[in-house]
């Protein structure tokens, strides 16, 4: 079956020649995801129970290796002879799968060890998820595993299968092998996927695994296997929590350069489920946080469930695009316009057409053909489908062109004007196909006669160009496709900028702070930033109205603000202690009086150390930079649009810690808010470049600083030259220690 | 065959008992879209043209009436005698379809009109979309045709059927008669969703018209029409563009109390195409707008073209929701996790059950069944799939549950676990039906297996519950279940607010303002608002500085802000035309000299009249109110959070004007900012009130003043005690005159 060349090309290896990672099978999940004998203990002839429907699985696909049923009480299952235990068997055992109840599971275990089985997947539920009993249960079977060298799928898991190898444990019918991995925390998922694919009739899975529990192996390990098991050309997850998500990015991050790595991630509208002291804390854990980090990792994050499988099965034919601009072929003005809909909102762009591409086109086609993009041949291969792969070549074939959009009712020619068009469509199916092999760039085919399937499309299909029955979904591959193109473009680039050493005074401070049970003073954060280079405005921290004589030579002569200084003051407005537009010196004096008498009177038993003072800031634009520690991720730079906007547009981008200077770039361009940076109305831009050298600069503190836990800059008023930070936020970690640095 | 009792009740009249609407068979269309008699104008026996498909349509599908194939050259077409002239045809013909070139047109509608025929459908290209000519051929056909009462349906159209009377006079195979009317500008739409609905294979038809160049007959006429038509349970729009969108609007208003109605708008993504002098105005014609309007008066937008068919099918059947609180039924925790993202997402709820339907659920259910919404059975319904339409009797039992969605496996359990199972999905499937037919609230069903079609959703499926194979789609169609809802709730109180009538001194001034071929002062604008009731903060235009003297006693003793007042400074800022924050008559008198030197040496040719003081307005939230007057929609409010953020992120909404006090309110909760309106981070709320008032009776004087092209307060501050407009700006149209105000 001839392949297009975009799959051919990955078979030859990644276009990234320079990359470090190759697989050479490392990991251990070979040797039981693609066993060489199987035992299944609890066959049965029940044909309701996993202990039958796994022994037919295996032998209806001709699984090859040995297969040994357990069952003490039955002498044979399917016509195969039974063995009472594991140890009974004669060869070895790569893989046992084990359809017996919970409480059976550690005496199997110990079986398993003493047989020297590689893995084990255990079936049943009854463990961790029912309480404290089961979670006992759960912790002896993984010791003794663990002991005796056994790995462990599950439990309370739907199985695996691994097509390539006949290994169909779930006894799926009509799945058939193909390019898709898929690790599903949803069995359902699973079947829905299968499903969809059976009816689809042309896509295909390598290896699915229900990582169940987790208990022994996890996502990490999966992502480790998909990334290396040579017939997996996509790794696919469904994921509704991750449990050590900054092993699965690094992991990824490797991964990724060789093979796309679609994941959908559920509970997109959960609640976040602390209250965080900082507006930086707030974000973690929550969905979107998730999604730029998968982003920055190369992975391709589809938002909808129905696009799992679109979106899978096209990455894995095509791998990537060298870019966002699309050209759309069309023969029907109303659908190609739903598709520059799509394809704009998606972030795409519409190729623009050089002028000997427009002079071919209208040589082929009508005088009232539309010859700029999207193409309309309005007409012209009414009575000609093939023409259609005559227009893809001719926009193809144009450098401003990364992918090409067949967008209309080919394949349908035949069925709606004449059955004598039948050949021209075949005809014209067999140019797409040389042409996909030929042109270093994904053709994506829309047509309104997929749900029917068509000979032409059906061609097209089994030669690897996938037919999509949705713009919507065509559309979501095209973008997952310019995505993974433009990761692939810059990873060779995103070397984390230099580390940075702490500094023994501002280790002081931390001391001090944690000694005292307490976060930094806003004077203390600004500290913390100016030694590590940062620009940070002149301030004082007053005590006695004394020190207000001659400030302005000091602080200048423009209007100064004045916060109260005080560790157990977290809203200063709140209580008063906030004073801004003060000029001269009396109307500091009187200022302070106020704010020491208003927290005096509103918070009574704050320690009330001062005030700060400081130039007010002239008016910009507010962001906010700030830094946690997420639990799942670690820690992580947050930047986005400031003030009140913060909660409320939740427009803000993420990095996993340490950014290179890509990420930061990314993150200054990527808010849906960067034309307020772009400057609008006429307002000058903002510096950008300082933005991104305040990010590069609070990544390294954040790195440098295990102790630091949350960090808020807000607003950072940003200008069309350098920035002023208004006001910054350290929240202490008063249990970290520098060996948290390591992790 | 039985149908569920939402679709009954539709049959017995709607819900909203006390509305004026009532068919009355109005629409002139329906003579020819349930034509007695059909002529075929360029019948012919080449199996590839129109001629011979419209007959071959006809003719399979035993169209009962008569048929006249007309073609001067051949004696038979498909066993029917021609004839060889629309004149020579014996008796009454009531629709000619056209299938001849352009260029015959006029003289065949010559002929129509002597004939008496009393529609003609014109299939051929080649008229106003191709010049002037062509232009001038549709024009010759339409005079001839209004002169002689024959109506046109294109030309340059796809054609039409009406499947319930048998005209298919597209020859489609495999459409079937059923609930859905499309009008769709794109033909290839047509062919895109009768493949859907072949492949879903029980959703079905009742009119298609593709109404082309509508040079007769347009978008507003197949609304009523559609409307009327008892055949017809949802009327369904695919539109590129509007013409009279404001009489589309008004008979929208109508219909969508009787039937949903459901347009798809494509250019979602295009560019506007005018430059707009105010920030309103430069959201005309935009496709936000447009969907607000569409939604103001009932009718439910989808976004997705692959939404359309799902949505309208499932509106067809079940018509509306009471509310938004939907009860999800699940066999599959990972799924119901999917379903809840996408009901959040959608803006609906997940209805808190009561206590008693938590103790049904218990009764029935597994001890590890979720019994809180999403319930999720947990292995319960394994051996027993019935048990699922009892969970979703005992939640459709709770009041406060306004839907049901079903989402796991249903259908597949005989599949995938055993095959004796397929009695109990086959009673589960006949009890759903029959809880259909019984509680008045819509029953959505997704299910993994819908792509195969087990027998269980082929009999739900058949009985009138649509079977959705995307949670996505289920989802969009609870929603608009929902919203179509909410709509006749509230549709009886949104009577729009009385009128006012225009004051002398205010016609004086937009008489003065286009004497000079300007547009109003901020002074003058603020003079409408001021005589009109709306609240306006204290000003003085000054233009010597004597009048300064004593200013503090008039307008307080508060900062004041100081802007040029020039017909000719567009903007302010731009030449130093705005001084903020003064205090003292000395700083007046400094920042007065300063605006006027400002402006004389960098807007030396512009009439400077003065400058306007004011009161600073104290800090609260910054809105926008906006009018403008759409070209294709009529006059049009808008709300939106004010500032800068108004062209960033769009959050704003449009009502038609004028105003009901629903619409206002709607407007208000209805932005995505609302949250800062309800008090962001212990801010006190706006005083929503306040925002409803001004809204509505800026909507009334925008009715009374058609000179009044466009207007902007932006901003508006709106506080927890009223609000203060800080700018009013109102473009003058110079042309429009009082007769405009009728329109």
């Amino acid at each position: 079956m001839p392949l297009p060349k975009s799959v051919r090309r990955f078979s030859r290896g990644s276009d990234v020649n320079e990359l470090p990672f190759r697989p050479a099978l490392q990991s251990p999940l070979h040797d039981f995801l693609a066993p060489k004998s199987i035992a299944v203990v609890g066959a049965s002839t029940d044909p309701t129970k996993r202990g039958y429907k796994a022994m037919l699985g295996l032998i209806k696909d001709g699984y090859p290796g040995a297969v040994y049923p357990i069952n003490p009480k039955i002498d044979m299952v399917l016509g195969v002879k039974t063995f009472p235990t594991l140890e009974s068997v004669p060869g070895p055992i790569d893989l046992a799968l084990i359809c017996t109840p919970a409480k059976t599971a550690p005496g199997l275990m110990e079986e398993c060890c003493r047989k020297g089985v590689k893995g084990a997947v255990i079936l049943a539920a009854g463990f961790r998820e029912t309480g404290p009993e089961g979670a006992k249960l759960e912790q002896m079977t993984l010791d003794t595993a663990r002991a005796g060298g056994v790995r462990i799928i599950g439990p309370n898991t739907s199985g695996m299968f691994n097509l390539h190898h006949k290994v169909n444990l779930l006894a799926l019918a009509n799945v058939k092998p193909g390019d898709i991995g898929f690790i599903s925390q949803s069995g359902n998922m699973l079947l829905s996927l299968a499903l969809e694919a059976e009816h689809n009739g042309h896509v295909g899975f390598s290896t699915y695994v229900g990582p169940g529990n987790q208990t022994d192996i996890g996502f990490n390990d999966y992502l480790e296997y998909l990334g290396e098991d040579q017939n997996t050309r996509v790794a696919t997850f469904y994921v509704e929590g991750f449990r050590d998500g900054h092993r699965f990015l690094n992991i990824a991050r490797k991964v990724t350069r060789e093979k796309p790595v679609v994941v959908y991630k559920s509970g997109s509208t959960e609640q976040g489920k602390r209250a965080a002291s900082s507006h930086t804390g707030a974000f973690a854990g929550s969905y979107e946080m998730t999604v730029d980090l998968l982003r920055q990792f190369g992975v391709s994050v589809v938002h909808n469930s129905d696009e799992i499988l679109p979106v899978a099965e096209g990455l894995g034919l095509m791998q990537h695009a060298h870019g966002k601009r699309v050209a759309v072929v069309s023969d029907g003005g109303g659908q190609a316009t739903i598709a520059t809909d799509r394809l704009t909102e998606a972030g795409l762009e519409l190729a623009q057409f050089s002028e000997n591409t427009r002079r071919r086109l209208a040589a082929i086609l009508m005088p009232q053909a539309s010859l700029v993009n999207p193409v309309d041949v309005a007409g012209s291969t009414d009575a000609n489908p093939a023409l259609l792969a005559e227009c893809m070549e001719i926009v193809a074939a144009d450098d401003a062109v990364d992918a090409v959009f067949l967008v209309g009712m080919f394949g349908g020619y035949s069925i709606r004007y004449a059955e004598h068009l039948l050949g021209g469509e075949m005809r014209g199916a067999e140019s797409m196909i040389e042409l996909a092999n030929r042109v270093d760039k994904p053709m994506v085919i829309y047509s309104l006669y997929a749900p029917i399937k068509p000979p032409a499309l059906r061609r097209l299909h089994e030669a690897g160009l996938p037919v999509y029955s949705s713009i919507e979904h065509a559309v979501r591959l095209l973008a997952a496709l310019a995505e993974r193109g433009a990761y692939l473009a810059h990873v060779a680039d995103s070397t984390p900028v230099a580390g940075v050493s702490s500094i023994a005074t501002i280790e002081g401070i931390f001391a001090r702070a944690r000694a005292e049970g307490r976060d930094l003073f806003e004077f203390e954060a600004k500290a913390l930033l100016r030694e590590h280079g940062v620009a940070v405005p002149a301030e004082e921290v007053v005590s006695d109205a004394s020190e207000f004589a001659g400030i302005a030579g000091r602080l200048g002569d423009g209007p100064l603000a004045m916060k109260i200084v005080s560790k157990d003051i977290l809203h200063k407005s709140d209580v008063g202690g906030v004073k801004l537009d003060l000029r001269g010196e009396d109307a500091l004096r009187q200022a302070h009086e106020q704010i020491m008498a208003s927290c005096r009177s509103r918070a009574p038993l704050a320690d009330l150390r001062g005030v700060l003072v400081t130039p007010m800031a002239k008016k910009g634009v507010e962001v906010i930079v700030g830094v946690m520690r997420d639990p799942v991720f670690g820690p992580v730079m947050m930047f986005g649009l400031g003030g009140i906007y913060v909660e409320l547009l939740k427009d803000v981008a993420f990095r996993a810690i340490p950014l290179s200077r890509y990420d930061a770039q990314s993150m200054v361009n990527g808010i849906k808010g960067h034309k307020v940076l772009d400057g609008l109305r006429g307002e000058p831009a903002v510096d950008k470049e300082a933005m991104v050298d305040l990010l590069l600069k609070v990544s390294s503190i954040a790195a440098a600083y295990p102790q630091l836990a949350e960090l808020d800059l807000n607003p950072v008023i940003a200008y069309s030259h350098g920035y002023a930070i208004a006001d910054a936020r350290v929240i202490v970690d008063q249990a970290a220690t520098m060996d948290h640095a390591a992790s």
